[in-house]
């Protein structure tokens, strides 16, 4: 019988700040890094003096063998000027930097620092797709899952057979979830990509048009996901409007022990809970249609929090293809299992229905640079709930408790994490 | 002014393991984390159900680039029966498991969970010698460090160039830390090379003599040592044995709340010190005769416990280079700069000595599979301090605080933590 899980300190968010993502030839993880750490000072209500930041973590998944230079805790604090003071390293695949900011949460929680900035960072376009894919798949369990030539494109569309099979949803229900992002991206200046599908669809119709090619003859969004030249078949049912994109970018949060958050703001954000698990390989699973690591991770989270899926008013989670976003928000209860795809159908998960989901674009449209992921989805729970979300803000005029999931491998790693606004 | 360091709740070291060390074709992380593991069960006194254990961290430098795999937490929650509980990796060069080990004593200490596990791992020795001294190189911070064509090596032996000029020492002093810690490796039946260097010249003179080959007329181990056939030059001053193996191995340490520790054992470790620094990179040192990562670790673990310097019984030490334990002695206060050398000279250091350092037989004869080493010194203060060690066993009766420091990188990344048997 597991005792409920508490901090003994509470812990506080009281500043963030995330580089634009996008493909950048000429920024790399330093770069980038500094933009992200840039915003996030500026973004301390009161101000905050570099120097009272006791300690640093970072996610990071590929710099090892991309950019082949590991060993990135000194990096950072030399770039940021941050020396002598520690940095430390997590990697967990695209949930990196939750991880960095759980340990950051427990350093604080421990009464051992007072002040501890948490991040992530990833420059994943410098090598070619084939190296992408290739790199990626080094989250798999190789030898068990890697061996029958799975990447992660093939998983994940096992995992929407499998969802198909179960629950009678098809591939129009995925693509509800595609263009429910694509309608928050324009709305968000940090997005890799900030247009609907219909402004995606129009802009090609008009350079056909420009060019003097065969006009396409799409009328609406539908047509253009139909349509396997605009929308190639990645691995069946996902088709390349399911798949998250190759990004770079980085993000960071400045957490604080919640007795002090009023001396760097008077509208911090409180963790209220924090949850991680860990999946089994693929070929122990009896059913794909849910992840082992999310309920792990909730019953952390729901239990340190003492509140339930109902009292979650908007959500970031990992929607690296478009089925994850259905298995996330029925694994965290948002959803009953099965049922997610029907919310979707009916709107509730729009930016203006009653349970938000990826209301930034989502890893979609925003952008996935793996290492960056996690706190760029505290990112937008920061901005949401502090109102400062400008045009993509979620317009309950009652936002108090967001939350964010992210993911890493095939669901080897599901975190999730609650913040409330007091 | 920082205040001072303190854990809100105290954390022991119930039990710990560790794999024998050494170059095995035969045996993966997985092979070798699991023999630690076990290990570390049977050594909790009044036992542990394994689903008892919360969590765990884990360090590793090298798996991404060399064995080709990431994303090890669910692969290790998996093969050791731990998921869906949570699995986190550090990563921090050669001080890997030393963040494992912090990250997990602020989570107990936070109050959130009450057992967790720590370890590391690493598998080296699959690669060619070219291959992994240029994944080890990605500790560096390559456009600063490495882009000279500095590989580790090189940067030590300008360290101890530095620390000879500033001190008068020559390389002969660095032959003493070598003969003292082959001294002790004959003890440690998990080490790697357990021989002292009379042995390995006996037995090279016997081999001659079986194989009708010149018979070497080494008459003592300084002979041995100061023949650059049998012991080459590496990189001036530091000769083959001035520097540690590639190895494959693997370490744990099963953490616990203070107050839960005597369900587990009469006889625990207190943690009393935890401390981390970063180093910027070499071209920005004035001086190379001191790291100032190892300051900052040893001012937030001398300042958590109360203790100074003299309080220090003994230690493990990251003697990745024979320079690099003299330096790191004097770093952390228990010699004056300068003194390290003069000390090793008169025997202070030796297992019988005033304050034995290395009794284990250090990173250079137990063996430094990277990831493994941090939580493998633990092992060797857990052993003392429970007086378990054996014939290695440390002769002072009243042995009672033990430290260990760990370095990644150029200096980079270095830890200090200090345990005490109450």
């Amino acid at each position: 019988m597991q005792r409920q899980r508490k901090l003994g300190r509470g812990v506080a968010v009281v500043g963030a700040g995330m580089s634009k993502f996008g493909v950048y030839a000429d920024k790399d993880s330093r770069d980038l890094l500094v933009e992200a750490y840039t915003e996030m000072l500026t973004s301390v209500d009161k101000g905050i003096d570099p120097e009272d930041i006791d300690a640093m973590w970072f996610g990071n998944f590929s710099n090892d063998f991309w950019v082949r230079q590991a060993h990135w805790g000194p990096i950072v604090a030399d770039i940021l000027g941050h020396a002598p003071r520690p940095v430390t390293r997590n990697e967990g695949a695209c949930a990196s930097s939750t991880l960095a900011f759980r340990d950051g949460v427990f350093a604080i929680a421990s009464g051992f620092y007072d002040v501890v900035m948490v991040g992530g960072f990833e420059d994943m376009s410098k090598v070619s797709t084939e190296s992408a894919t290739e790199g990626l798949a080094l989250a798999l369990d190789l030898p068990y899952e890697g061996c029958v030539g799975f990447t992660f494109p093939g998983v994940f569309a096992a995992t929407a057979v499998a969802y198909f099979a179960k629950y009678g949803a098809n591939p129009d229900h995925l693509k509800n979830v595609t263009i429910k992002s694509h309608n928050n991206a324009p709305l968000n200046p940090k997005a890799q990509f900030p247009q609907t599908i219909l402004d995606v669809m129009n802009s090609r119709i008009k350079r056909a048009k420009e060019r003097g090619q065969p006009v396409p003859t799409w009328k609406n969004e539908w047509d253009y996901l139909h349509d396997t030249k605009a929308n190639p078949m990645i691995a069946w049912p996902l088709q390349m409007f399911d798949c998250c994109p190759i990004s770079d970018g980085a993000s960071c949060i400045l957490l604080c022990a919640e007795e002090i958050a009023r001396n760097f703001t008077d509208n911090p954000l409180h963790v209220v809970g924090i949850g991680q698990g860990s999946g089994r390989p693929l070929h122990t699973k009896e059913d794909l249609t849910y992840f082992e690591a999310n309920r792990q991770a909730a019953k952390e989270a729901y239990g340190m929090s003492g509140l339930t899926p109902k009292d979650i008013q908007f959500a970031e989670v990992h929607d690296c293809f478009s089925i994850a976003e259905l298995i996330h928000t029925e694994d965290l209860g948002f959803f009953k299992p099965g049922e997610a795809y029907k919310a979707v159908a009916e709107g509730l998960t729009r930016r203006d229905g009653p349970m938000p989901i990826n209301s930034s674009g989502g890893l979609k449209c925003k952008g996935h640079p793996v290492g960056a992921t996690g706190t760029a989805q505290m990112y937008e729970i920061w901005k949401q709930l502090r109102g400062e979300a400008g045009p993509r803000q979620i317009p309950n005029k009652n936002l108090r408790i967001g939350a964010t999931q992210n993911l890493g491998g095939t669901g080897g790693t599901c975190t999730f994490c609650i913040f409330e606004r007091r």
